[in-house]
Parts: structure tokens; C-alpha cells; sequence
């Protein structure tokens, strides 16, 4: 949960708001985490806010000091993969000095190490996205949509730039997103590909769609 | 259900039976159709077999002399498109006069109409799998595999005709897979792109994937 402690870091000002927020990012992930992977052993209807209390040997009340329902805990799970991503794409993107090569490379091989570290958060999102209120539902849309556009006008300029083949359709982003969402639900950690096999695999694959080789 | 419906024909000899045979794999077939549906719109855990029973118009006993239980008709839903899909892929390999781009080609076009014709019980597989008991979960587990086999001994003879680029790992097929299985969770029907858009773009990405362009 390293960018919500972040951000939690970088939004209060003095000394002892920033250590205060500290505590509260820190609470605030570790019950997300707790959550999330109850969630993701028995599913989000079988669990009550009570299962989650117990595991976190905290009480009720607690819990509803950080978050005003089991939704919006959901929610906060459901939000950790896109947001992450979001901010490494625009991140990299920032470097105008790289070739479009050189930034689908370097996004795809971050994006896929964050659905792998994400792993848990990022098949509880695709199992339980149906429980989500219509508002955090459409919040996490609206952050996937961005995702796909930035890459699609990304492969559009590098096609345009002659990096790319000039019959790449733009819309390959949404099927570049496919493979990165889909290693969640088949990468097992300690299997037979370490997760740097796997993202070297997917680095290619998404050069592959782009026509960039 | 056609597959299904055809296997049970096929099963039965006499005529009377065949016909027996027929309505058996009729109602099996519009039993998991309803619950597939309500297992898409409500989650699993959330449905009860009075709820499936109410919605078909019958009894919880008829629903028991069809399935043994609420998990064997999760079972049957789950195994649907995988087991289509390998129906699909042993008829398309049989062909020997193909080339191996027109045998990918064939076999990618024709899985990904199955996984849009049947994108509710794929999703529903992809939610509810942990719900499945461990013999089911590995039967579909070993069908999947196969199929990820095959299409990696398609793409590694591919290689070695020359057809496919040489760098082409067969592991490929992984990701050929992903980009199948993750249609159900981003299509939607009547949307901005037709089904036929769409697997005509899946076929060219497969086939990029693959080296074979």
C-alpha cells in the first residue's frame, strides 16, 4: 500500500500531522489487507465486518472509525491495482525524452509488477466488482478508461512516429490491458516462471501487439 | 448447450431413448442456464436452490434429480466454455491439410465466439471457481491445461515449419489464452465494438502474439 501511505504522507503538512497521518495510512492498509485476503479465501458475501475485526484483533468500532462500511473496504481493494498503475503510467509518460518503445516497454514492466505484488487485491476486484456501489464502481471505470486511452493515444503517436507498424489498430491497448489483468487469475508465485520471467514475457507480447518489433 | 444437447443425443441408441435423452440434456441445459444467470447477477453465495427452483418454475426434488447439489450445477456451468472450446480446438486440429497459421487462425476465430456467445458462464467461472469442490476445480484445471498444450504444440510446429517467427516461445499460448479469457470481462454486446470486430481483432493480435505476421 506503499502509494496510499504516500499520499497520505504528502497531504499533511506539519511534523506531527504527518505522523499522525502516517498511523492512520498505516491502519487504514493494514485493514485492507486483512480484508482482502479473507475475501480472497472465502468471498466477499460469506465475510462480515465481525470475521474482519476478529483477524485483525480490533473491535467493530474500530474499524468503522476508518471506513463507514464493508463496500467502501471493497472499494479501497478494489482501487489499489488501477490506482497504482495510473500513477506509474503518468509517471513514465512524464519523460519526454524516451521513444514510445522505450515507454510502452518501461510501463508494461511496471504495471506488471505491480498486478503480481497485487496480486490478491487485483482477483478480488475482478471477482467482486459486482457488489461495488454504482459511485466506486464507476469511480474505478472511469481510472481503468483513462489507462486504456493514455496507452491507446501512446501507440497512436508511436505509430504516427513510424516506431510502431503503421496497421496497429490503437484500440491493442484494450488487449494489452487483457494480458496484464489476466496474470493475476493463472501467475502463481513459486511456480514454474519467476515473476521476472513473466514480465519479461509480457514485455513482449505487449511489443508483439503493438507491432514495435 | 448445444454440445452438451449433441453428446446426449449421440450417447442414446434407440429412437425412444434418443428422445429421452433429448429432454434430460433440454432441462440439465435451461437449469444451468437460469442459475447461471443468477449466480451472474447475485454471486453464488448469495443464491439459494429455492431461488433457482423458484425462477424455473419447479421443485427444490427436481432440481435434485438433475443435480446433486447447488455446486454441481456451478460444476456444470464453469466447464461449459472450456469444454466447448477443446471440442472446438481437437475438430479444428484434426485437419491436416492447414497450414499452422490457418489452424490458429480457425481455432482462435471459433473459441473466441464461444467465450461471447457464452460470456455469462465464463465470468461465472472466473468468480466463483474457489466454490468449486477440488475434483471439479481440477477437471476443469487438466481441460484448460490440454487446451494450453495444444495450442503450444500448434505454435512450437508453427516455429519449426518456418511459419511462425523463430524467437516464438510456445509459452505464447498463455497469453493467447489470456487475451481469450478476457474478453467476457470487457465485451459487452450492443456495445461500441461488434462480436464480429472484436474476433476479428482477436485473431490478429493472437496471430501477432504467435509471430505470425
Amino acid at each position: 500500500m506503499s502509494s496510499i501511505a504516500t499520499n497520505a504522507r504528502e497531504a499533511s503538512a506539519g511534523a506531527n500531522d504527518s505522523l499522525k497521518s502516517e498511523f492512520v495510512a498505516f491502519k487504514t492498509n493494514r485493514i485492507i489487507e486483512v480484508a482482502s485476503n479473507l475475501f480472497y479465501q472465502r468471498g466477499y458475501s460469506s465475510c462480515t465486518l465481525d470475521l474482519v475485526a476478529d483477524n485483525l484483533g480490533v473491535t467493530k468500532p474500530f474499524l468503522y472509525s476508518y471506513f463507514k462500511n464493508k463496500e467502501a473496504i471493497l472499494a479501497a481493494i478494489c482501487e489499489v491495482g488501477i490506482s497504482e498503475s495510473l500513477a506509474v503510467l503518468e509517471a513514465t509518460l512524464a519523460d519526454e525524452h524516451k521513444t514510445h518503445r522505450a515507454l510502452l516497454t518501461e510501463v508494461v514492466r511496471q504495471v506488471g509488477r505491480i498486478v503480481i505484488e497485487r496480486q490478491e487485491y487485483v482477483v478480488v476486484y475482478q471477482r467482486e466488482m459486482k457488489h461495488l456501489s454504482a459511485t466506486d464502481h464507476n469511480r474505478i471505470l472511469r481510472m481503468r478508461a483513462s489507462f486504456d486511452h493514455q496507452i491507446a493515444e501512446l501507440i497512436r503517436e508511436g505509430v504516427e512516429a513510424g516506431e510502431f507498424r503503421e496497421d496497429t489498430d490503437s484500440f491493442v491497448a484494450v488487449w494489452i490491458g487483457g494480458l496484464i489483468s489476466w496474470i493475476p487469475t493463472w501467475y502463481s508465485p513459486g511456480g514454474q516462471r519467476s515473476s521476472g520471467e513473466v514480465i519479461d514475457q509480457l514485455v513482449t507480447a505487449a511489443l508483439r501487439l503493438a507491432g514495435a518489433e
